[in-house]
């Protein structure tokens, strides 16, 4: 049997806690697997030791005390963040060493500098873990589907907003309620804007797109929108359709280039993703060889996330090298803005009740081509203010460029039966082009 | 840049094809994620070459010119079936050399054998198209969830016969129509059986279990039962109860051992498998750390399954060697027979329309200590030889032990009031135990 593979842990939370029980507790297992021994020789955390069994490892405040212990194998850092998880990940590459981490945001932000850290130090970046946890989409895409050029990915990939909206649907719930029941339940944080603004999401597709079309990790240019706009009677009206509202991280390549997107999005209550609820996550991807494949489990939780930790440490132990699928791509594909994505659109028009308003608003449609799907006019309600009559106008359109319908969506609002803000919200069948 | 990878083929069927397509269509993507060019050195297959471009590769109907040339460094045997087949994969093993396939029969049957060989003489043995072709359902089992003790695997992975079911329960057909539709698309083969038989799924449980499990493969083993006696009524009544019939393959691991078992099951309506319809396939994995993970995706076709080979094939050329999850693994663990496995019954007690047939039904079953979860009592019909009324009888039960609940059939069937054969599907909530 080969010498056991030297392990620091950076960090102590529940992750790195999850990490040390399933180490400890599928010892055999991993021992098997691995064709060695794993041993954890150091651990550091900025904190106090907490109560944990460190299974041996020798613990230190001082993260030095693992970027520098030129024995170890592999550095795992589970500190999360960006600040001081980001140097000592560079240092380690630096130093030519092993790095698995957990960390989107690291990745989302810098991954294009760690990854040139590793070729040019030959050392190894292995990530499963930092995106949807227990779901294995990092290998799926770097090695299963590896002969495929990747047209489309599809995700729920925030188990908080992807609760919330669940709740919102099945229960009524509204969002508030619904975030109030996730924050009690330990799904959502104290301050949510992080997920419910779609900001963990974005971090992931981030990841995903640079790894299915090579367009390296670009953060800053995906579009991110989240769900706290979203209202029960959007839900409704849109299950009324034949439709439910998920938030969506989108990354789809063609003529014009390659869109990320995550936006809330009304899916067809018939495709999987529909079906995909509560903190679940789950990941459609299309290859122009298999078609589609959609990959379903839990996207957090310490013990998924470990899960994954452990599967790259295998992978390491075993003497594979993480794939880095960049190393030969240059970053020169176009990402297109979101005024030319085109998609569908789901439009709460709120308008006076009066004989011709529909006509209007349908004809102003058609001026700029853009072509009504499917529409529905609710019953009567009474303007607060004015005290007139109106109703939410519901319209579905086929896929239009987005800045023609932010066009039409302002075109429409000046009219005078208009009686409040125009709610829009974009629509994927996620059917093949 | 590496040297080619030499690679010959034997057969040139629809999935050899598909894999010189992917070759060809895919040939930038395939060099830059192997790092190097993978080259069709020799083509072999019994029959005359087809009008198909060998991408430079010599042809030869001389099997051994594949399997005797020491130069290559992989071999792809994609004749399928167990005589010739089997028997150059033996020998290309023999010779120390890779071997990829997408051969279940000979894994199922042989599985124990090959990897000896492997073990033997240095080759290795990568066959993730052997499973439910584009689902990466193997590099999941032996990669991704290494860190898991697999509880429980859940699959639908024969095509045809969840698209006959999916048929049945979408338009009211019957088996037989839907079975002459499947042969009208290219779903069903003219001689069915293989895989509305179960046999086609037992093949392939068998090689999930091995993976999974460490039971060895163990084909003869598997408890096998296909979907041809499902009736339209039983699909009416299960979606009444809030059900509905997938055809499955089970393998589950509890204190008494490991059971494995294919057959139509009853499943929850709102489980994320029964919305797997069409000729789709899925599997559900619950691993002892991640939990609940799905895998979804076509199980068959050309294409998808080529995308499994050349990812194997792309795996070699990297330096990979496909893992072998039971080399260290004996076969002693006890695999169940079918009567000592627990699980839920629908039972269709067709029965005379008399007071007191119900009650006597449900104390024969109480004596037994069978709990009933739902029970439902259909409209009066006419028995066509007796011309008595009489009323079908549902029943849905708690789990109970196979034989006890063949036991109570036998008694059931005895009572004077029952007209006609007790109808069995086993149910499976597929809930945490």
């Amino acid at each position: 049997m080969l010498p056991p593979l030297k392990l620091g842990l950076c960090g102590l939370g529940t992750v790195a806690q999850g990490m040390l029980t399933v180490l400890h507790d599928n010892r055999e297992i991993v021992r098997e697997k691995a064709g060695r021994d794993i041993q954890v020789v150091r651990v550091a955390s900025r904190t106090e030791k907490p109560d944990v069994d460190l299974l041996g490892g020798s613990f230190s405040t001082d993260l030095a005390t693992v970027t520098d212990d030129p024995d170890l194998d592999v550095v795992v850092e589970l500190i999360g963040g960006e600040g001081v998880a980001l140097d000592l990940v560079r240092r380690t590459l630096r130093a030519g060493k092993a790095v698995v981490t957990a960390n989107k945001a690291i990745l989302a932000s810098k991954g294009d500098e760690l990854l040139s850290l590793v070729r040019e130090h030959g050392g190894m970046l292995a990530f499963e873990a930092a995106v949807a946890g227990g779901i294995p989409i990092i290998a799926t895409l770097t090695r299963s589907l590896v002969a495929n050029e990747i047209r489309l990915l599809a995700g729920i990939i925030n188990g908080t907003s992807n609760y919330i909206l669940t709740a919102m649907t099945e229960s009524g719930q509204s969002f508030a309620e619904a975030l109030a029941d996730a924050q009690k339940l330990g799904y959502a944080e104290a301050d949510p804007s992080f997920d419910v603004e779609g900001i963990d999401a974005a971090h992931k597709l981030t990841i995903l797109g640079a790894l299915a079309f090579g367009v390296g990790f670009k953060f800053d240019e995906v579009y991110t929108e989240g769900i706290s706009e979203v209202s029960g009677e959007d839900i409704e009206y849109a299950r009324q359709l034949g439709y439910q509202i998920k938030h969506l991280g989108l990354a789809r390549t063609g003529p014009d280039g390659v869109q990320m997107r995550v936006h809330p999005t009304l899916i067809p209550e018939g495709h999987l993703l529909a079906s995909v609820n509560g903190v679940m996550n789950a990941v459609l991807v299309r290859g122009n060889v298999t078609g589609d494949t959609l990959y379903y489990g839990p996207g957090a939780g310490a013990l998924p996330t470990a899960s994954a930790v452990v599967a790259d440490l295998i992978d390491i132990a075993r003497g594979n090298r993480p794939e880095l699928p960049l190393m030969t791509r240059d970053n020169s594909v176009t990402l297109l803005g979101i005024e030319d994505v085109e998609s569908g659109h789901y439009l709460k028009i709120p308008s006076l009740d009066k004989p011709g308003v529909f006509a209007r608003v349908a004809t102003l449609l058609s001026e700029r081509e853009i072509s009504i799907e499917a529409a529905i006019q609710k019953e009567q309600a009474i303007h607060t203010e004015t005290q007139e009559a109106w109703v939410p106008i519901i319209i579905l359109t086929q896929p239009v460029r987005e800045s023609v319908m932010n066009d039409a969506i302002d075109a429409l609002q000046q009219l005078p039966e208009i009686v409040g803000r125009i709610r829009s919200i974009r629509v994927e069948h996620l059917g093949d082009e």
